[in-house]
C-alpha cells in the first residue's frame, strides 16, 4: 500500500517525550523554558533521527515537519531516506536558535537556500501561531515565502485563548488571517483548524489551502473535537497528523488512523460517518495534497513517486479480512510493517532501518536523556 | 507489570470482524441475522481461541465475555490458561444456541454448574440489554444468579433508543432497573454505561455495583463520550475494555488505553484531567474490579496471584522514559509484550502461545472465514 504521510510533527522534542504529562498550560510553562534551556542542533539531529526511526518502522514514508535547527532535521530526513515538508520556526520572541525575535526569518533564508530542490527536502517557512507571529511577522513570512517560492506551515486555531483573543478582534482566528493579504492562501498548511464555525469552513474552502489534524494529540490537550469532516466535505484537502512527540507521544500513524474516524462519528453522531475507505484516504493521500505533494505521492499509481509500504496482513491482529480498509484502519499495528520503500529505495527491512543504524541512535538517545532529565525534573515539580 | 483485565469482550466474534462496517443500524441488521446463521460451538471454540491468542500475546491476562455457547468459551479460556469472568448470554428472543426466548437460561444453569470453583474461569449469567430482556425475565436472571452466587453482567445505557425508552418510562435505563428489586447490587457488572445524568452517576454508586468503559467500541459506534471520569469520581469501580472484535476491532487493550484518557479529557475540557497513572489504573485493577477480582489479581502485591506480563521497553515507541505511567499509557504497543503469565504459569513467551498451537488456531479461522464469507457478502450489499 501507498506509504504513510505524517502531515505535522516536531520530529526533533523526541528528546523531552513523556515529561511534564497532564499538567494545565504545558506550552508557556514548561515546554518553552525546557527548549530554551536544552535544545543544541546536536539534540535536534538525534532526535529527529530516533522520531524517524519510529516513524520510518511503523510504516510512514512522508512527514511535514516545523521545529528549530531545522537543517539537522533535514540531515537526518535524508539520511534515513525519507520524504520530509520541513519549516524553520519563526517566533516573535527569541528561540533557542535565535537570541533576538524573529530570528528564524534569517535562518529560514539560509535553510531554504541550501535544501531547494533537494530530491527528498521540501523546504519551507514555519511561523509558529497567530499568538506568538505579530501581524507585521506573518507580513514578512509571506513575503519571504512568496520571494523563494516555498509553502507555509502554521498552527492556527489551535487554542482557547488563541480563539477567544482573536474571536474578540476580527470574529475569528481565520477572520484575523484573512486581514494579511495573501496570507491564506493554497501555499499555507494550517495545522490543528479546532476552532472553526461554518463561515470559518467556507472561507479556509474558498482560499484554498490544505489542512493537518492532529486528533490525538488535540484530544490529549482536552481540546473540542476539530470539524474534520465537515473541512473534507467542504473541499479542503486534509491530511493525518501525529503532532510532535510531547504532545501526541506515539509517532506511529496507526494510533492516529485509529482514534480519527472515531472521534469524527463522536463528533456528528453517526457511526456511518467516514467510513474506513475515507478514513484511510487522510493518512495516505489526503497528506500528500498536506504537503502538496498530490500529484507525486500518497497512492500506488504510474508515474508517481514509489513511496510504498509491505504489511504483513498474516497476523492476528490483522485477520480475518472481509475489508482490506477497515483491517488497516482498524486493526493495524506498527509491527505488521515489515518493509518501506521511499521513492524506490528501501528503507526498512524486516523492521529494522537500512540507511542508518538505528542501535546508534538508540545509544545517541540515552545520552540526551541523561542531559535532559535533571532539568526536566525540575521543571516537572517546581518547588 | 500487573497483566492488562479487560472488562468486557465477545471473544467468539472474531469470525466477524471487519464484516459490515461504518453502517447503520448495526446489531439489528446485520449482527443478530449473522449470529443466527453462522454461529455454532465450533465456530464459537475456535473463534473464541483466535481472539484470546491476540489478547493474551498482547499482555491481557483476565477477561469478562458474554455470548452463545459460552461453555465453549470456557474451553477455550482455560486451554490457553487465560482467567475470564464468563456468562452465557440470555434474550428475550432466539438465539444461536436456543431456539425459545430465554434459553440461555437453562443454558446457563448447566454452564454454571460445569465450571463454578474452576481455577481460572468464573461462570455468571450475561442478560443482554434491558430492551432486550424483559422485567420479568431480569427478575429470573437475578433469582437465578442469586442461587447459583454467581454475577451478573449486562449491556447497560448503551444506545440511544433504550436511553429514549427508559427516559419516558422510568427517568433513565438505571431508574428502570432499580425498579427490580435487588436488580442493580454489587453482584452486577455494568456494561457501557453512556447514557447518564448526575443522579444515575449517585444511584450507580449508592447500589455499588462495576462497570466496564469501552471507549473505543463506544466512539465507532458514534455515541456519546461516556461520563466515566464521573463516575471514577463518586468511587464507582471501573474497568477498561475492548468490547467485541466486531464492535472494536483491535482486541489489545493498548489502543483502549490510549483512547481513554484522550476521551475524558476532550468531554471534560481539561487536559490535566486522568493522568497516566490514574488511566492505566482502569487497565489493570480498575479492571480487576469490575471481574470481582479485586482482591486477587490487578497489581503485584504479596498474596495476589502471579497474573503479570513483562514488557520489552527497550524499543523506540517506548523511549525514552522520563514516566513510566505515560510510557505505558500513551507509547506502548501490543509488540513491546514479550511474555505472560497468568497464576504463575507462563502462557506466552517472546510473542508466541506456549499452551496452545497458533499456527493450528490461524489454519481454523481461515476455514471459519470462508464459512461466513459469502453470507456476510449478501448481508453487506443487500439488493
Amino acid at each position: 500500500m501507498p506509504g504513510f504521510v505524517n502531515a505535522h510533527t516536531h520530529v526533533p522534542m523526541a528528546a523531552f517525550r513523556g515529561a511534564c504529562e497532564d499538567v494545565r498550560d504545558r506550552l508557556l510553562r514548561y515546554i518553552f523554558p525546557m527548549e530554551r534551556e536544552l535544545v543544541t542542533p546536536e539534540l535536534v539531529y538525534w532526535s529527529s533521527l530516533f522520531s524517524l526511526t519510529e516513524m520510518s518502522r511503523s510504516g510512514t514514508t512522508a512527514f511535514a515537519d516545523m521545529y528549530y535547527f531545522e537543517h539537522e532535521v533535514a540531515k537526518a530526513t535524508a539520511a534515513i531516506g525519507m520524504r520530509g515538508l520541513l519549516g524553520e520556526t519563526v517566533l516573535g520572541q527569541p528561540a533557542p536558535d535565535s537570541k533576538e525575535p524573529y530570528g528564524g526569518l534569517e535562518y529560514a533564508r539560509r535553510f531554504i537556500a541550501t535544501w531547494k530542490g533537494h530530491d527528498l527536502i521540501q523546504p519551507c517557512i514555519a511561523p509558529h501561531a497567530p499568538y506568538t507571529v505579530d501581524f507585521s511577522g506573518l507580513e514578512r513570512v509571506r513575503d519571504e515565502a512568496e520571494y523563494s517560492g516555498v509553502d507555509i506551515m502554521m498552527h492556527i486555531a489551535e487554542t482557547e485563548p488563541e480563539h477567544r483573543q482573536f474571536s474578540a478582534s476580527h470574529g475569528s482566528v481565520l477572520k484575523y488571517l484573512d486581514s494579511i493579504e495573501g496570507f491564506l492562501s493554497p501555499r499555507l498548511l494550517a495545522v490543528h483548524m479546532i476552532y472553526l464555525d461554518e463561515s470559518d469552513i467556507e472561507l479556509a474552502a474558498a482560499r484554498g489551502f490544505r489542512v493537518a489534524h492532529c486528533p490525538a494529540s488535540n484530544a490529549k490537550s482536552g481540546r473540542p473535537i476539530c470539524p474534520a469532516w465537515r473541512m473534507i466535505q467542504a473541499g479542503i484537502p486534509l491530511g493525518l497528523a501525529t503532532d510532535g512527540p510531547l504532545s501526541g507521544n506515539g509517532m506511529d500513524l496507526q494510533g492516529v488512523l485509529n482514534i480519527y474516524p472515531k472521534m469524527q462519528k463522536v463528533r456528528e453522531g453517526r457511526r456511518e460517518l467516514l467510513p474506513a475507505a475515507e478514513a484511510l484516504r487522510a493518512a495516505t493521500m489526503g497528506g500528500a495534497q498536506a504537503l502538496g505533494l498530490g500529484t507525486e505521492i500518497g497512492s500506488l499509481e504510474k508515474g508517481k513517486r514509489a513511496d510504498f509500504i509491505v504489511v504483513d496482513t498474516e497476523d492476528f491482529n490483522m485477520q480475518p479480512i472481509y475489508d482490506w480498509n477497515a483491517a488497516v484502519v482498524f486493526g493495524m499495528r506498527p509491527h505488521n510493517v515489515e518493509s518501506v520503500f521511499v521513492g524506490g529505495r528501501q528503507i526498512v527491512a524486516e523492521g529494522r532501518t537500512l540507511l542508518v543504524d538505528q542501535d546508534e541512535i538508540m545509544s545517541e538517545m540515552r545520552k540526551l536523556r541523561e542531559k535532559c532529565a535533571s532539568f526536566i525534573a525540575r521543571l516537572t515539580y517546581p518547588s
